[in-house]
């Protein structure tokens, strides 16, 4: 059975899936908001062999996430703004990772420059102020849902009666 | 060269990415919050082969974030309470891709149940109220660096003035 092509789904994040569903593309924006920049530094970084890295890089340049530009006589990665608005949903990943993957603690605390303080990173929360959880939700079809994504979510409305 | 093997790097994102830096993880646990708890109903949404589900669903089951409890003359995959917990990173994760991955708009809304209302999915932001830009912050080692990230930062710390 052929690689199913992601890009080419309806759902959004299995679209985000085509290039972060990788398992060093998450590491290498790691390494680019912590302020990585050269070739060298991701691979000593990461410790990942040249020949994926730069596969790596250059799906994420070619997804927008990053930008090659010339410095001096090499080249740096730049985060763009699709990168860095990526920023949340990584600060978000590294909270859960530090609670549930980190038996010694987490290994790197991030402060906030202007104040030393570590930064918080809050959880959506219901009316009620209490954290979001998945039965307090309902989904609806947005404008980008198509007619099987109507059907499917009408008639779970229908079975919730 | 042999595959990496994530879940035995000291970075809890790294060992994050051993279960969900594949890329149908992702659209799974997008499954479980969406209330499917079924192997049939996971197949019929995801359009994915039988024998590839199997092996994600086991994956999420080993690592903790389903459970396969038995129900009726069958199963249901339920969501433990690590799987929960990554409700917050999923959404920011949705958010991100509704906005970069969504030509026609997003496919899904997500209302509260008890008020109808587009739920909203906070940034971080600064002691400023601004969001939390990559540049506005600074990596110190926490309780699980090992000596390599320790030198790291601590030379980054010099290279910062």
């Amino acid at each position: 059975m052929p690689r199913t092509d992601f890009s080419r789904m309806g759902c959004p994040i299995a679209r985000s899936m085509e290039v972060l569903g990788e398992r060093w593309a998450i590491l290498v924006m790691r390494e680019a908001f912590y302020g990585t920049t050269r070739f060298d530094d991701f691979a000593r970084h990461l410790g990942i062999a040249s020949n994926i890295l730069s596969a790596r890089l250059k799906e994420l340049v070619e997804h927008g996430m990053l930008e090659r530009v010339p410095e001096g006589a090499r080249h740096a990665y730049r985060l763009t703004e699709k990168g860095r608005d990526f920023f949340p949903a990584f600060l978000a990943l590294k909270r859960w990772s530090d609670r549930w993957m980190a038996p010694n603690g987490p290994v790197v605390r991030i402060v906030e420059r202007a104040t030393g303080q570590d930064i918080a990173v809050p959880s959506p929360a219901g009316a009620d102020g209490q954290p979001l959880v998945p039965e307090a939700v309902r989904l609806l079809p947005g404008p980008g849902a198509g007619e099987a994504m109507r059907r499917r979510l009408a008639l779970a409305e229908l079975a919730d009666g």
